[in-house]
C-alpha cells in the first residue's frame, strides 16, 4: 500500500480506489452467479460512493499493527463495509429516507420486501467473508452487529424522549456508529497478529473516534452541511435526541426550557434559527465540540503505543479529517 | 446422543429437547449480556416451539457421517436455526402475519423496525455461532442465505404470475427451503470429518428431503391441516404459486383455466371447494404426491451409502415423518 512521494490525502484516495475494485470485483463475481437483481439492487448502494471510512480504518489499523500484506485484511475491510451498508438499507426502510449516498434508496425502489431481504444479502455477504478468519474475530463481528442491534432498539425507544440522558445517548452511539469503528480497528489488529491486549489498543483508538464521528455527525446535521447529502435538522425531524440537543434540554429552565422541548416535539423548518439561538444559549454546540476534542485526544493517545510509520501518520490524517469536517 | 431402548420417535424428542435447551441457554446468555429487548423479542418466538427439523437432521447427518461428539456440531445445528428464525421475521413482516409459532408475530408486537432488527440480531447470532467452524463451513451457511435471498426475490417477482413454471417453483424451492437442509446436512458432514465429495452426498440427501418437505406443505397449505398454524389456503391468498396451481393451469384448457385463473388471482375462502374440484380435475394433487415420494425416494438413496447406524434409522423415521405429514 505504500505509495511514497504522494500526499498524505493521496494515498488515502488510493486506498480508497482498491477498496472501491474490490467492492465491484466482490459484487460482480456474484452477478455472474446468478444473484441476479439482489446483487443488482445491493450493488447499486454498495458502489454508489461513500466515504469507505470504516475499511480504511481497517487497511491502515492492520498496517499500523505491522501487518505487511494488505490482501489479508482486505476481507476484513470488505465484509465491515457490506455490513454498514446492510444496516443503512435496514435504517433507511425505518426512517423512509428517500435517497441515500445520492441514489434512491432500496425500498423506494423495489419496495419495502425486498429491501428487508437486500439488507439481508448485504449482511450475509459480509459474513461470508468473514468466514476466512480466525473464531475470536468472527465472535468480534458478530458482538459488534449485536450490538449495533441494540442501540438501535435503544436510540429507537428515546425518539423524542426528552429525559434521555448523555449516558443514554453515548451507550447508542458506542453500539451503533463507534462500535464498529472499534471492532474493525481491533480485528485488523489480530489479523496483524498482535496480542489481543495490543489488538484492544486499536480497538480503543476506533472507539474513541468513532464517538468523535458522531458528535461531528449531530453538529453537522444542526449547522446544514451539504455534504451530509440530507437536509439540515434531519436528525432534528426524526426525532433523534442528539446530545446538543440533550445538554441543552438540561441547562435550560423555565420558559426555555419548555419552548426547546415544543420545538424538538413539533420540529419545522422554520424553527431553525430559534433552535440554534437556544443551543448557543446554553453553549450546547461549543461542548460537543469540546467532546469532540476529548475524544479524539484519547484516539490519538492509543496510537503512541505503536511505532511511528506511513501508515500512523495516514491515521492521523484521518482523525483531522474527523475534527475537520465540521470546521 | 444414543438413547437405547427408546422408540424412534422418543428418541427424536430426546435430540429435540436437547436442541431446545441449548437455544435456552444462549438466549440466557445474551440477556445477561444486557442484549434487552432485542433479545427477549427473538427469544419469544425461537422458544415458542417449532419442530426443530433443521437441527434434528443436522444432529443426524453428523452422526451418520461418523461423528462421535454431538457437542461439536450442536453451534453448527442452533446456528441454522437462528437463521431459519431470522428469515421467518423477515418474511412474516412482508406477508402481515399476525401469528407464528402459536405466537404474535415480532412486527405485530413491536413495529417495523424492530422486526427488522430483530431479524437481524437472529441473523448474526447465528453467523456468530458459524465462525468456530472452518471456511469452507461458514462459505456454505453463507452461499445458502445468500440462495435464499435470491430465491425470496424470485418468490416476490412471481407473486399471481400465472406463467410460472414448474421450474421457476423448484428453483424458489431449492433457494429458499431445501437448500438451507441442504447446507446444513453438507456441513454437519464436514464437521465430523467426511471428505467434500462424501458429504455432498448428505446435502444431496438434505435438498430431496426439503424438495419433498415444502411440496408437502404446499399439500397441507390446500388440504388445511390444524398444524400448520394458519387457515388454509394462506398460500392461495399471499399469491404464492405452488406447485398444483402451476400443474392444474398447465394443463386446464378453456373456461376450466380462465375459472381457475380467477379463483387464485382473487382467492376467497368460499371458492375453496371449486378450487380443489378444478385441482383435482387435473390429478394435480395427486401429481404432486408423486413428486414428494420420487424425491424422498431420491434422498433415500443418498443414504445407502453411509453405513447402517441407529442415526441413520433416526433419519430415515424423518423422512418418513416428511412423508406421513400429509397423509
Amino acid at each position: 500500500m505504500a505509495n511514497i512521494g504522494l500526499e498524505a490525502s493521496d494515498q488515502l484516495e488510493v486506498m480508497r480506489l482498491h477498496v472501491d475494485a474490490a467492492l465491484e470485483a466482490l459484487v460482480e463475481e456474484e452477478l455472474e452467479n446468478d444473484a441476479g437483481q439482489v446483487a443488482e439492487l445491493c450493488a447499486s448502494m454498495l458502489l454508489a460512493g461513500g466515504k469507505r471510512l470504516r475499511p480504511l480504518l481497517i487497511l491502515l489499523a492492520h498496517e499500523i499493527a505491522g501487518g505487511q500484506d494488505a490482501d489479508e485484511v482486505m476481507p476484513l475491510a470488505l465484509a465491515f463495509e457490506l455490513i454498514h451498508t446492510a444496516t443503512l438499507v435496514h435504517d433507511d426502510i425505518n426512517d423512509e429516507a428517500s435517497m441515500r449516498r445520492g441514489v434512491e434508496t432500496i425500498h423506494s425502489r423495489a419496495g419495502l420486501a425486498k429491501a428487508v431481504i437486500a439488507g439481508d444479502w448485504l449482511f450475509v455477504q459480509g459474513f461470508g467473508l468473514g468466514g476466512r478468519y480466525e473464531e475470536k474475530i468472527v465472535r468480534l463481528m458478530a458482538k459488534c452487529c449485536a450490538d449495533i442491534a441494540v442501540a438501535e432498539f435503544h436510540q429507537l425507544d428515546h425518539v423524542l424522549n426528552l429525559a434521555t440522558s448523555p449516558e443514554d445517548y453515548l451507550s447508542i452511539v458506542r453500539g451503533k456508529t463507534a462500535g464498529p469503528f472499534a471492532s474493525g480497528c481491533h480485528a485488523a489488529g489480530l489479523v496483524a497478529g498482535l496480542s489481543e491486549q495490543q489488538a484492544a489498543g486499536l480497538g480503543r483508538f476506533g472507539m474513541e473516534l468513532g464517538v468523535a464521528f458522531q458528535l461531528v455527525d449531530d453538529l453537522l446535521d444542526l449547522r446544514g452541511d451539504e455534504r451530509m447529502g440530507k437536509p439540515r435538522g434531519a436528525d432534528v425531524i426524526e426525532g433523534k435526541m442528539t446530545l446538543p440537543l440533550i445538554h441543552a434540554l438540561t441547562l435550560s429552565h423555565g420558559k426555555e426550557r419548555q419552548r426547546l422541548a415544543d420545538i424538538i416535539e413539533d420540529f419545522d423548518d422554520n424553527d431553525f434559527d430559534e433552535l440554534m439561538r437556544l443551543l448557543e444559549r446554553s453553549d450546547s454546540l461549543s461542548y460537543a465540540e469540546i467532546l469532540v476534542r476529548t475524544h479524539l485526544e484519547r484516539a490519538v493517545l492509543e496510537l503512541d503505543a505503536f511505532p511511528d510509520s506511513q501508515a500512523k501518520n495516514l491515521m492521523l490524517h484521518v482523525t483531522n479529517y474527523v475534527m475537520d469536517r465540521h470546521l
